[in-house]
C-alpha cells in the first residue's frame, strides 16, 4: 500500500488524493447575494446533508489554494447569512461548471451560465429555476477550519423550505431515484451520472443477521463465494432447517449428487457456483439450502 | 412544484426527501473503539471531505429517528476521539451494509461482516484491510446539532495518515478514478456505482469564458441547442473571427448553403443540429464556426 502523511506532500497534491478517494460527492449549487443585493451562484462538492432534525446541510467554500483568497460565496454568507442550495442534474451540469468560473464580483453567474433566477419565499437569494430540488436555507454558523490556502469553511445551513420539480416525483409525492437524474463529483475532471450506476441493496433486517462469523467454516472459506456473497448469506436471521435442506437435496439436486457421487471436491465447487448465481439473483434462502446439502445427511 | 416546510411533515418523511435529493453521497465506513478497546465499524453517508489544509473530513452518526438513542460510533468518539474512515468500493458494499446492523455493544462488526482489522499507525482504531483507501483521523470536535430523534452530530476529523491500495493507483502514484470502484448512497435502498456513470467535464478556463449571455440572440434562443450545449459555447474565451467563419462556410458548408438557398429556417435548423453534434464530440470551435455562418456574409 502507498501511505501519505499530510504535511509531507503539497496541499495541492493532498487535495487531489482527498477528492479522488472521497467520491462520489453531491453538488451544492449555492445561490447567495452580497450586501448590495447582487446575486452569486457557484458549485461546491464539499457538501452534504448531516441531520434531519433540525434539517442541516453543510458546504465549504474553501480558501483558494493558488493565492489564499476567499470566494464570493463565503464573503456573501458572512454579510447575508442565507443561501439557496440548488441540486444539480445531468441536464445542467455544463452550466454548473461554467458558473464555477471566477467571474469578478458583481457579475451574475445566472446570466453567464444562462440560468433563470426565481424569487425565494423565505430568504433573499434566488433559486435556480432549472434545478430539480431547491433548498432555501438560513446560515446558522460559519466555521473557519484554517487560514491558509486550501482551508475549508463549514457553512452550516438550516433548511427552511424545499421546492421539488414535479417531474422527479413518484405518484405519491416522493422523490424517485429513477427519475431524478443527479450528478456527483469524482476525482480530476470526472463526474458520475448516478442513474447509470444505480443498484439496490435491501436494508439489513431490524432483527439481527447471523453474521459472516456464524457461517459454517467450509462455506466461509469458499473459493467461489465473494465477500459480497457471504454478506448476503450472513444477513439472514436463521438457517433453513435440516428437513428443508434434505427435501431440497432430494427434489432439486438428486441428479447432481448422483453425477458427482465420488468427486466431493467437484461437487462442492458446483454447489458453490450454483449458490453464487442464486445470491446474485437475490434467492438467498435457496442458496443456503444448496450450500447446506453438502454436509447434510 | 411541490413545496415542503420542515416541521409540517414528520422527521422520517423529511429525512427521506433529504436523502433522495442530496445524492450521490460518499460513504465513510467508520472504525472506532470504546473505552475497553472493543472495535466498532459502521457506515455513514452523512459524510464528506471539507478542507485540504488542514485535511478535514466530517461525518455524522445521527440520533436514531425511531427511539432517539445514540449510535455506538458517536459514543466511542466521545471517549476515544480517533477514527479510521475507510472508503467503500463495490466489492465490499454488501459487507458494509451488513455492518450497518445494530448489533449489541461489544459485538465486532469486523467479525459479523467478515472484514479484516489491521492495526493503524497513528490512531488506536483498526483499519479495514479490504478498503481501497483508509484515512487515519484524530477527532478535533463533535458538534451536536440537536437532541431529538434524527439530530445529527458533526464529527470533525483531521486526517493524519492515508493508506491507498496499489491496485487503484496510476503509474505515477495518483488515485485513478477509472480503477477505484467507488459506490455512493442515493435515496431509498439505492446505491450508485460511480464507475458506470463516469464522464468528464473539462474544468472551465482560468481565463474567463464569454458566458451564455454573450452568445448571439439567435443562437441562444435555439430550439435545438440545450442548456449544456450553450454552456459549452459560452465557455470559450473568444469567438472565431469573420475570416475563419467565411472560410469554413466556403470550404465545408458550400453544398448545404446551396441546398437550402431559399429556406432560411430549414438552413438554420440544419446548422444548429450540426453544431449540437459537434459540441457533443467536444469540437467547440468548429460548432461556433458552423453556427456563425448563418448570419455571416
Amino acid at each position: 500500500m502507498k501511505t501519505i502523511v499530510p504535511g509531507e506532500i503539497s496541499v495541492r497534491e493532498l487535495h487531489g488524493y482527498l477528492l479522488s478517494a472521497v467520491a462520489p460527492r453531491p453538488i451544492a449549487f449555492a445561490s447567495t447575494i452580497d450586501e448590495s443585493g447582487s446575486p452569486n451562484l457557484a458549485p461546491f462538492s464539499y457538501f452534504n446533508v448531516f441531520s434531519a432534525n433540525p434539517p442541516i446541510a453543510v458546504f465549504s467554500p474553501a480558501r483558494r489554494g493558488r493565492d489564499n483568497t476567499s470566494k464570493h460565496t463565503y464573503e456573501n454568507v458572512k454579510v447575508v447569512p442565507e443561501v439557496v442550495i440548488n441540486i444539480v442534474d445531468y441536464a445542467m451540469v455544463h452550466q454548473c461548471s461554467l458558473a464555477s468560473t471566477d467571474y469578478p464580483k458583481g457579475v451574475s453567474e445566472f446570466e453567464k451560465a444562462g440560468l433563470t433566477p426565481v424569487a425565494s419565499d423565505l430568504v433573499k437569494p434566488f433559486r435556480v429555476k432549472e434545478s430539480p430540488v431547491q433548498f432555501e436555507c438560513k446560515v446558522n454558523e460559519v466555521v473557519e477550519l484554517g487560514d491558509g490556502g486550501g482551508a475549508g469553511n463549514l457553512v452550516i445551513c438550516e433548511v427552511v423550505k424545499i421546492h421539488i420539480a414535479d417531474h422527479v416525483l413518484t405518484k405519491d409525492g416522493k422523490i424517485d431515484p429513477l427519475k431524478i437524474d443527479l450528478v456527483g463529483r469524482c476525482g480530476g475532471d470526472f463526474y458520475t451520472r448516478s442513474h447509470d450506476g444505480l443498484f439496490e441493496v435491501p436494508k439489513p433486517l431490524q432483527k439481527l443477521g447471523i453474521g459472516i462469523d456464524s457461517i459454517p467454516e467450509d462455506i466461509r472459506r469458499s473459493k467461489v463465494l465473494s465477500g459480497n456473497h457471504l454478506a448476503r448469506l450472513g444477513g439472514v436471521e436463521e438457517l433453513p432447517n435440516e428437513t428443508d435442506v434434505n427435501e431440497y437435496k432430494l427434489i432439486e439436486l438428486a441428479d447432481l449428487f448422483v453425477t458427482y457421487e465420488d468427486q466431493p471436491a467437484e461437487l462442492e465447487q458446483k454447489l458453490h457456483e450454483m449458490a453464487a448465481g442464486m445470491i446474485d439473483a437475490d434467492k438467498i434462502t435457496e442458496a443456503w439450502k444448496a450450500l447446506l446439502t453438502f454436509n447434510n445427511g
